[in-house]
């Protein structure tokens, strides 16, 4: 290590400490803190907020990573911190601290009064702190904005580099073109697929059973994790060797089932992540596109793969014979496989669930781009439900309260979920052709599948971006035209509908 | 509030913001955080120390706290938190940072290496790192020693400023004269009283359930507070609204159930300080002898009292059909006033408990005082135990393991526990006058006797000392006497034996 940099690194360290220490209560918000704490704790972390602000910012850090940069003698992951902690300052030195600490104390509130007004069904609630929010991030990305770069193309840097608005519209408009007329014809022949045995009497102390089986199983290591409860699940970690999933129990066995085989993939991408890149800003996932790959990866295209329930569907048949015992595998697998366009993202199966996402982007870009009125949110909402998915949601706690995001100020965020999800299909794509990945899984080795993403993508935490992953393990760039024929291949199959030969570009 | 004070306010939340993050960490660690996260933690934790000191001793706050100091306009609060400020700020500027911030990341890691030693039943390979942890706090001390103070009488000033070992001395002297040989007679006619139900199959499940209804009948608000479960019950607070309890579950129910209703104590006093004082350097217990004071108070004197139990034991015995059916409150409340001289001070009955206390002071000074070799520990620990309870340890985890606070970097703590249970006598005989103390509790009234604790000790938090709150309530400065009479009162008339006139001293 040379000199310049190890004095660096003394900085950074007080940059990752606090940082940590924010992520910690975070989850302890969502996870722990008693109903009245949250007041007090938002000025706390506001505080901190500052503390990191000024960390980040001292004069003495900048001068460090200003001679840093023109060290051309770094090794390669001391390059990206160097690279990671300048784009970070970037984003944040042009923001006047008080803004930025008010902003980080506004959304440890915001997500108080979101949840608040989800229970409450109420969205006139929410309203004024969404709009304050919002105009909070439009002002910041104003501030970051070189070159009349638009606003929300600063924000989905923050989430994908790499992907702009003209490259969503594009690849969100093929999915609209393609996955609407398809997702109607799944859907109708989906209808004769019983899965009214997964809802149910599951009581919760099996399910956290099973949860706990599942997330080991797929290769989550609990030396290293814990799993907790909190409404919306959700993955975090302090560092490498302390990764935390979430999940939630309703009398759905699949909703916590699949969202656990989810949040492990997430926890996986971390646990798997190179110690000398732990707590340094290149030891995170390369972007939040490539972690929901990850998640979105071990949730459909392992959990709802039927070569993965062939060795363990015995098992939870066991945890569940009231329930299970008399349900074949077929039955269950068509049963989780099931298509219905529904109005919970969460919940949505994996054909329906880009539509989902789909939406939010177009209400994101009205919201940062066209200036959309907060208070027309829910109309809005529901009307592109009732477009895109045929359904249209009679409460705000079904239509735009549902999820969590906004209300920590994520705009931006959304887009992940479905590019993440291409992502994955085109990994998949190519790793079927270096390995029987079918076979993997009926014979239990998901540790041969995990293995090989720890090796191509995890440890390297943000050492190469997204798009330089892909073209290095599959040796192309991102081509959404592989999820379009996972998908329809997929569905085609377990059907059987006949699939028109354009929709194909397997190569 | 003056502009001086609140130039010094913007400095002082810096410090509680990141003091309050280190709790976080603290209690993190020790209910969640998966087994291999500790060394990362750690260091994260040690950063963290070093921005705590460097966020208190920076020029700007020592610059404002001396011109607040000097400010005679202060409101008693205001006055109160530059007090407090300045005794810390004092405390630690003298230590180099270097030396600060390794001593926390050893701390960190020293309790993880006593819990391991503990399981292992292996004193040697803590032995190392406790005696880093006393060379520390020696040196530490060294720093701090005015006027050719002594090192143990400078960590005592850190749990019971005014409480000396020329005082303790006296006091812990006084204990052991008058309870060693009158635990003797009460150990050998409390031997009739049979407790053997307490132990037996007592499900955890059912325990959770009774240890949330005893939390929260005694008055610890689950609001502002959670409960979680740990290897060593303890209490922490984030502030007023955020005040978090452990316990832990074995087969003896009564372990569970006390070390909850203490726990609660605790808890009740932080919940009980004002608004005002919370998240601020006074918004803490007025020490740790009155924090044990109320702890003891809520576990003995009401805890173990016959008509806390008159409105409620039918509740518990509804708990516990099968374990408790048969029993009569009489039968239950002689079993958990057993008085047996034991080996593990946590589970001591009322009576020895002090006796356990007296043997840690007297190891304390021989470790910070004479140089006492950590390896000898022990054999000392066995020998005292022998000659003043009369039982030997066979193994280290029941011997000089079985407490954390070593670990934690803790001398001068202990006496804590013995000063408060004496405390708590000295206000039960003053209230007793003022109030129907038992008639309150067989009418499950516990709330008015929480209420006037509150208003007359919990809510002033810092605002006044221990001796000067005893004053305040009782009209009399510290009386050890009150807890002796106390005792020999208590135990005379459960188990009928004479007490000789020279022991009391009612006033």
């Amino acid at each position: 290590m040379s000199k310049r940099y190890e004095q660096l690194k003394t900085y950074m360290d007080r940059v990752m400490a606090i940082k940590t220490a924010m992520t910690l209560f975070e989850w302890d918000n969502e996870t722990l803190a008693p109903q009245e704490a949250g007041e007090l704790t938002s000025q706390v972390i506001g505080v901190l907020s500052g503390e990191y602000f000024q960390a980040l910012t001292c004069s003495e850090l900048r001068q460090r990573l200003k001679e840093c940069r023109e060290d051309e003698a770094l090794s390669e992951p001391e390059a990206a911190n160097v690279r990671e902690l300048w784009e970070e300052l970037e984003k944040i030195q042009c923001i006047p601290q008080n803004e930025y600490q008010d902003f980080a104390t506004l959304t440890a509130r915001a997500t108080r009064v979101w949840a608040r007004a989800k229970e409450d069904n109420d969205f006139k609630a929410f309203a004024p702190t969404l709009k304050r929010v919002i105009e909070y991030q439009k002002k910041f990305a104003g501030y970051r904005a070189n070159n009349g770069k638009r606003l929300y193309d600063v924000m989905l840097d923050d989430f994908e580099p790499g992907f702009s608005m003209e490259n969503l519209d594009a690849f969100f408009g093929l999915l609209k073109r393609e996955l609407v007329p398809f997702l109607k014809q799944v859907a109708e022949e989906s209808k004769k697929a019983d899965d009214s045995f997964l809802k149910g009497d599951y009581p919760v102390k099996q399910q956290e059973k099973l949860a706990r089986f599942l997330a080991e199983y797929v290769g989550f290591d609990f030396d290293r994790g814990v799993m907790a409860v909190s409404a919306h699940p959700f993955t975090t970690n302090l560092h490498n060797k302390d990764v935390r999933i979430t999940t939630h129990y309703t009398d759905c066995v699949d909703s916590s089932l699949f969202s656990v085989i989810h949040e492990a993939g997430h926890g996986i991408y971390e646990q798997g992540i190179r110690d000398e890149l732990t707590l340094t800003p290149a030891g995170q996932g390369a972007s939040m596109g490539m972690h929901e790959s990850q998640s979105r990866f071990f949730e459909n295209i392992i959990g709802r793969n039927r070569a993965f329930w062939v060795p363990i569907y015995g098992r939870v048949q066991n945890m569940f014979p009231k329930q299970l015992g008399e349900v074949s595998l077929d039955t269950f697998v068509a049963a989780v496989n099931k298509v219905t366009a529904g109005l919970i993202r969460t919940e949505a199966d994996e054909l329906s669930y880009s539509l989902h996402v789909l939406i939010r982007y177009e209400i994101e870009k009205m919201l940062i781009e066209e200036d959309l009125d907060v208070e027309k949110l829910p109309e809005v909402w529901a009307s592109k439900y009732e477009e895109y998915l045929g359904v249209r949601p009679e409460t705000a706690a079904e239509g735009a309260l549902q999820d969590i995001h906004w209300s920590q100020g994520s705009f931006g965020y959304f887009p992940s979920y479905a590019l993440g999800s291409a992502f994955g299909a085109q990994l998949y794509c190519h790793m079927k052709k270096n390995m029987d990945f079918e076979g993997l899984l009926e014979k239990g080795k998901v540790n041969v599948i995990r293995q090989y993403l720890k090796e191509h993508i995890h440890q390297f935490g943000k050492l190469k971006t997204s798009r330089q992953l892909l073209k290095d393990v599959t040796g192309e760039d991102f081509n959404p035209h592989y999820y379009l024929d996972y998908l329809k291949e997929k569905y085609a199959k377990l059907y059987g509908i006949e699939v028109q030969e354009e929709g194909l570009s397997q190569q």
